[in-house]
């Protein structure tokens, strides 16, 4: 059976529209650190790898029933489109391709309403099926690894049908999207009404609504903007047990606050089949600014007082000394070497209000002694912005780990959890030349998120056990810190182990009991999220 | 057994610094209205009636067990006590204090911690003995009425005793906060540290930190600062089930946000004892001024526009033609005769923030064709804004249905919704002379709130059944209109026939869900939120 639909292969990002990405003071760099080439053009990735599939185990009847759902041409067994839905894009999962290949979901089915979604939930609970819903296939927690949960076959429930947009309410600057719209496609469809979404993930280009509502996703103008479980209005679910239509006002006192319980739910409770978001008008002004300061305490500072005093800016992205150094805010160019910390600022809006709120900035950097760098810093993050999966594809190439980690605390434990988390890094990979990396970014009143960018060798006998093995002792670091286990990247399998530390084991409880009324047969998305 | 600890009569509010609240204008329109005297000093108000609250049903052996959670002197069993925790301070609740009187509940448990707060859970479930936790008791939707869903015996769980201001967090504006303090008591322990809480709802003098938790309250300063649940960064709660300790860092994707399903729980799920809230320094300047516009639609376009475009103010209310002909904004004293709508802002904050962001609301409202009314009015409102109860616990002497409603919903459909619940209140109380008075408050970028003041000449021989029907009336039409059941007042035992048209029958059940798994016994707070 084959799909009208085409499939990018599963961990591809686009081409870049401006290759070579690795520059020549970053070749330089990596040869020095590592000891290995990165050549031009890249040596393959394991990103690059072609799946063996193998048969789908999808029985006789479930297929039925799944036809019967969406329609046959809607159920999908051909090996390049289970390939394609295979794994997300986490390191580990290109690594896996190579060392121990994932097994392919055994269908792609492509539900078009609400009620087709619905009716494979139905379909999928009746005969004993796991879902995995699927959108840009992003994920870089394991969160659409296609896990059987003790079932015989597993289905990739991919929503890029459900790509309307359904209402734009353009008093109350609100907009209700399908879950399989991409963000340049809502972008689209919002633009010709004249207003946007403004949220921008780094994976932005492939990523979808659903995908944002179900995993919490913070957007690079989140600082000003929100994360976009702030600006979820109202959501629409579909679940075995009956659907969910949660958000009846912008604030309400009626009871918990259901919407907040769906959000970040990773498609173990349901499937986000569409939202209501807050909007806004295409700015008319856009800035965007960088600034030197003398070391991250002193940009740590000013950051705090732009979120606690304000006004606050859109962007704001604070990068430590390592990551100064290497570059990497500005496209990985290694072409920064005036010492100190960079930090990137960035207003979108009406003019006047852009205007004033880049003015109260640059007042506050003055008096903390940063020298102003003008836009082409800050140009030069814009544009390559959407580089760094591109990046990392290459890197993969040169025998290296490339990987990122995230998580967020409050302004008083950031510079204590910032060391803490490089030096469990650096012991945990020792032998491996790592270099650890890290910008604060995501502002709030209480503080703010600290992302880290590693590279190291790859062990190449045991490449799983060397990322797995650093990355658990960063998690647990970051349970005994008390800092959040995540904050831009979700659950998923990966960090499911730790989620016990984050809510507790009550907390744990209560979502477990949520998922037994939702899901009573446990085929929603196992593994991922409560386990 | 008496307590060291004296009781606030229910339903009394402390006397007002300056008697009489029936002015003149006042009272002459009362008579004219409605046919009514408001006499000075007033007739004696429900509000005053004394409960003969009978003997306490609680047993020997469920006593025992409480005595050995929180000590003897905690465990209260005087009528004076228990006659204060009967009722909270709706309309109905002091209506039936003559009609229908309150059962009272059996006893009065005061735990000084969280750990004895929970081993009165413990005590309660094992003995069957209804709990319903007790903060300011200034529940207006029944949210403290001693049912006992069952068991033979209910006490009040009161907290006066978790009063500790336990950390302020100076560099990441945060403070630790146990759920007994009151506003008033909390502003003064923050207030030593340069900090202020800034929430500030009706009920502030009495209302507590726990009671803000658990019903999601909005406060006066909303619109600029946010509800009540936005500010809280972690909850604690005890549960017969165990504890919870919620809240990791200002923004995370780790899953669901478990805290925003225990914001608005009224104690159904468990017992918050301390949040960890947002604060800020005390502001250094703070400013009021009133406008008066033309119509309510010419006002609600100003109130969108502040609320979208920005920069927002911290209060912002407007009242609609009949509220602004009765002065209800601006005191009671029915002395504003001009027409159109009165427009209240305010700001507070860093003197150079206020300035700017009242200069640009001027701009807006100049545009929209208002008359400057200066600091005058505002500052009336303001100085009058906790007199609101006690105005109407005075006419409620005189013979009259005195009620507020409120809901939320978009910009879209707030004038219809205006219009509509008014015809809706006006038909149900057809032949009592009924006025509806309404503002526009609690401003969101999608949409805002409507508060409603009702007053009518009251049926002597049936009072609740007016009331109620009336009441009923509105909500139905508030779930037909997809508005929220309430913005401010939680959902209590007088909404909660009402939950489904909010949440679904499906969320109504995750609720149900998550309460069993809390309360396994079904003790807390039976017959509030979910039933």
């Amino acid at each position: 059976m084959t799909s009208e639909q085409t499939f990018d292969p599963a961990s591809a990002w686009a081409p870049s529209d401006d290759r070579p990405l690795v520059g020549d003071e970053l070749r330089a760099l990596l040869t020095q650190a590592f000891g290995v080439e990165a050549t031009s053009p890249p040596a393959p990735s394991p990103a690059a790898v072609t799946l063996d599939v193998g048969p789908s185990a999808l029985g006789d009847a479930a297929a039925g029933a799944l036809t019967a759902a969406v329609g046959a041409a809607h159920v999908v067994r051909d090996e390049a489109a289970r390939a394609a839905h295979a794994n997300g894009m986490s390191y580990l999962d290109l690594v896996r391709r190579s060392a121990e290949p994932p097994r392919a979901p055994d269908a792609v089915v492509l539900p078009g309403t609400h009620d087709e979604v619905a009716a494979v939930l139905a379909a999928c609970s009746e005969h004993g099926v796991a879902v995995v819903p699927f959108g840009g296939g992003t994920s870089v927690v394991g969160g659409v690894a296609p896990q059987r949960g003790g079932y015989s076959a597993v289905i990739a429930l991919d929503l890029r049908r459900l790509d309307r947009l359904v209402e734009v309410d353009e008093v109350s600057w609100t907009a209700t999207l399908e879950a399989g719209l991409t963000g340049p496609r809502a972008e689209e469809l919002l633009g010709a009404h004249g207003f946007t979404l403004g949220h921008v993930p780094q994976s932005f280009e492939r990523a979808t609504i659903g995908g944002y509502a179900a995993t919490r996703s913070a957007g690079q103008l989140s600082t000003g903007w929100g994360r976009f479980d702030a600006l979820v209005e109202r959501v629409r679910v579909a679940t075995p047990a009956g659907d969910l239509d949660l958000g009846r006002a912008p604030g309400s006192a009626a009871g918990p606050d259901l919407k907040q319980l769906v959000l970040g739910s990773e498609g173990a409770f349901g499937v986000v089949t569409s939202v209501t978001v807050r909007v806004r008008p295409v700015p008319e002004a856009r800035r965007h600014e960088g600034w030197r300061v003398a070391d991250l305490a002193t940009g740590v500072e000013v950051l705090r007082t732009l979120a606690q005093r304000g006004p606050r800016p859109d962007l704001a992205r604070l990068s430590d000394e390592v990551e100064t150094a290497m570059g990497v805010a500005t496209g990985g160019g290694g072409e920064d070497h005036a010492g100190g910390c960079l930090v990137l600022l960035g207003w979108e809006g009406f003019a006047s209000d852009v205007d004033h709120r880049a003015a109260a900035a640059s007042a506050i950097l003055d008096a903390a002694g940063a020298v102003p760098l003008g836009e082409t810093a800050a140009e030069s993050w814009r544009h390559g912005r959407f580089r760094a999966p591109r990046l990392r594809d290459e890197l993969l190439g040169a025998g290296l780990v490339l990987e990122t980690l995230e998580t967020a605390t409050s302004w008083r434990e950031l510079m204590a959890l910032h060391a803490r988390v490089g030096d469990v890094l650096r012991e945990a990979l020792d032998g491996d030349s790592p270099l650890v990396a890290c910008h604060v970014s995501h502002l709030y009143a209480a503080g703010a998120s600290l992302y880290f960018t590693v590279l190291a060798r790859r062990d190449a006998d045991d490449p799983v056990g060397q990322w797995t093995r650093a990355k658990a002792a960063v998690m647990d670091a970051l349970a005994a810190a008390g800092a959040t286990l995540t904050h831009h990247h979700a659950v998923g399998a990966d960090h499911a182990p730790w989620l016990v530390a984050e809510d507790g084991e009550l907390g744990v409880e209560v979502l477990r009991a949520v998922k037994r009324r939702l899901d009573p047969a446990g085929v929603l998305n196992p593994g991922k999220l409560v386990v």
